[in-house]
């Protein structure tokens, strides 16, 4: 037996410290012992080998102008280009390398998210501000299921996310909150920019927020799945133009709405029959950004019984005094308008504000500091999924 | 009603041709309209554009000595750097670019997959080895749940894999695969580098393997998740030498496989309370890589009850004469043992082959060309699946 024993421990021995060839070959092309990014007290050091480069610098999101700008790096001993600035304050930021003119990540910081076709490294500074974007101790579950949408002839991809306990309380039913990406997203951006599973799991934990499951679709209506399955794009519904103004209202909005269709009477059926799920509209909220608070308030309009909390963030839309009065008229239970002072979207927003407050219909209109950014996305689930199912 | 719609559609386009702002950044610096990689007849052509680089090279891993070489690309018009290669047999593999020196991803191909705490672009050839290494009409659900393990004392992610019709086949039941990583790797080696998901949706929707749940556990003992999730491993669990040796041969097993208890004392229960599931041993199969390939033996040998489908893939681990004994008597009713021909493991599996042999295990030793590479496992899986739960 011993014999055996020595043999197994030989093997696994020779496996881990050739790890896997692949593997290995990562690990010689790593660059040693460079940390990245480094945290100090109150300033930040980025650190990049770089043999022959002759300019490094570093692309950041919270440097000015307009979307991220770069500063200088300098070349170090063993070719390691370094730049040390003040810590930003807390939030999280995302932040590549320019060689050459080139954008590199950081190959020593595994944080990464990925914003439509591309991969950003991400920079988190530890404060209040961010103590729910980091993983909590009990975790909920993320998952990827398929449905076939008959209204859009495609089949597509979901994630959901059932909080921790969901496996072991079998007889337990959970709310809903149906979380809607904007233009040029797809059915990770909140889980990937937005932290959704994080924030969820951070406010589960403490107490703050009810145990909810979170719905992500994929609001692009002819995409069945985000880019990186390379899974073709079905061809854009064309609608001639006079044949849609010649059809009734309703009918008229079915056709421009395809998604939002889909999500009202496709997916939030498929998640009521195979999830435990309180089917009932004080159970099911509905929230997105940009464009999907445009479909937030498109869902909240067509179906003005589905949903008892609503949440348009940065909305990319707007609201009649009619359809307002039949929202109210329906028994909303929170009505929650998000926007940043320098979005320029704001004004789209401070006019829905106007229509819900002369309609009559409680609301919360909460401005942020800042513009059309994750930042104040992440800052609104944090903030709005508290006051949800209460 | 119609200045309502106006306005809903203005907001829409406005969102839309702006995008959202940090996405905007990100189409600013994609460079055009390069498309790389370029497969056209037999030739594939990378292209990437650098406008202040003084070298650029491609690094591919079909490409000669050790695991990827590294051949030169040319400047041309408007700076795009080209090289046209003969394309490759059939296969998927990884490559980057070396930008004076640095490793860069292709910016235009979002095919990418992670290994350890590297992104790598995918080159998928089409062909028959790949056909099912692609997207099928019907897919499956990936999940990531959790488990709280007992025996290791942390909460762990596992991945798992439900067939396309899951969902919408609420009485069925079906078999289980668990599925194990090799050293380096995490619980998304297998659908990140194996194409799991993908594999099992072709071989399912063209009805040559069983529907199957898949099951992707950590086989780091003391990792809770990946390493993208920043969560910090626990301590390693330190065993005294000479008191692990005074142990009876059952309780020093335990301890020193740790991971191997839980996935079968706490997993395989823990699948089989949340997913329906066949409970028995012919409707469970174990297979793994490497690491997993040990992991998936010691399992075996532990457990011999447990799994009637068994597949060591480039093992590192072997058993004793009496432990295969003990095996056929418990009635295995598939033994696939698969190994590369140029393999630094594939001793072992001459070895592990001559033992069932002489005891008389029926089994299958499957030689492929090539060594230590996901090409091989993605085969391996690929060959084996539709041989189980038959």
């Amino acid at each position: 037996m011993m014999k055996r024993f020595f043999i197994t421990i030989a093997f696994c021995l020779a496996a881990i410290s050739l790890v896997n060839a692949q593997e290995l070959a990562n690990f010689q092309r790593g660059g040693g012992r460079v940390v990245s990014p480094d945290i100090q007290g109150d300033s930040v050091t980025f650190n990049f080998r770089a043999d022959y480069a002759t300019q490094v610098k570093l692309s950041g999101s919270w440097m000015p102008n307009p979307y991220g700008g770069t500063v200088d790096m300098v070349r170090g001993a063993n070719n390691v280009w370094s730049v040390k600035l003040p810590l930003p304050s807390p939030e999280i930021y995302t932040y590549n390398f320019v060689v050459d003119g080139v954008s590199v990540n950081d190959p020593q910081n595994i944080l990464v998210q990925r914003d439509g076709t591309r991969f950003l490294n991400m920079l988190i500074v530890p404060g209040e501000r961010t103590a729910n974007y980091v993983e909590a101790n009990q975790r909920g579950t993320v998952s990827h299921p398929w449905y076939d949408s008959k209204v859009l002839g495609i089949n597509r991809r979901l994630t959901v996310y059932t909080p921790y306990g969901y496996e072991n309380n079998p007889k337990k039913k959970y709310p809903v909150l149906y979380l809607l990406h904007g233009a040029g997203g797809d059915e990770e951006a909140w889980i990937s920019m937005g932290r959704t599973a994080q924030i969820l799991d951070n406010l589960i934990e403490k107490g703050l927020a009810e145990p909810m499951i979170v719905v992500m679709p994929n609001g692009n209506a002819n995409q069945q799945a985000a880019v990186t399955l390379n899974i073709p794009n079905a061809p854009q519904q064309q609608m001639d133009r006079n044949a849609l103004q010649s059809l009734p209202e309703a009918e008229r909005m079915r056709r421009q709405n395809g998604y939002v269709v889909s999500l009202c009477e496709e997916i939030v059926p498929f998640i009521e029959k195979n999830f435990r799920v309180i089917a009932k509209p004080e159970a099911r909220a509905i929230a997105g950004l940009s464009m999907g608070g445009g479909h937030t308030i498109t869902a909240s309009n067509m179906y003005p019984e589905m949903f008892d909390y609503i949440c348009p963030l940065s909305a990319a839309g707007s609201s009649t005094a009619e359809q307002v009065a039949t929202l109210k008229k329906a028994g909303v239970k929170l009505y929650f308008l998000a926007c940043g002072d320098a979005d320029f979207l704001f004004e789209g927003s401070k006019t829905l504000d106007k229509t819900l407050t002369e309609q009559g219909l409680d609301h919360i209109f909460y401005v942020s500091d800042g513009g059309h950014v994750w930042a104040n996305w992440r800052l609104y689930l944090n903030t709005f999924a508290p006051m949800l199912f209460k």
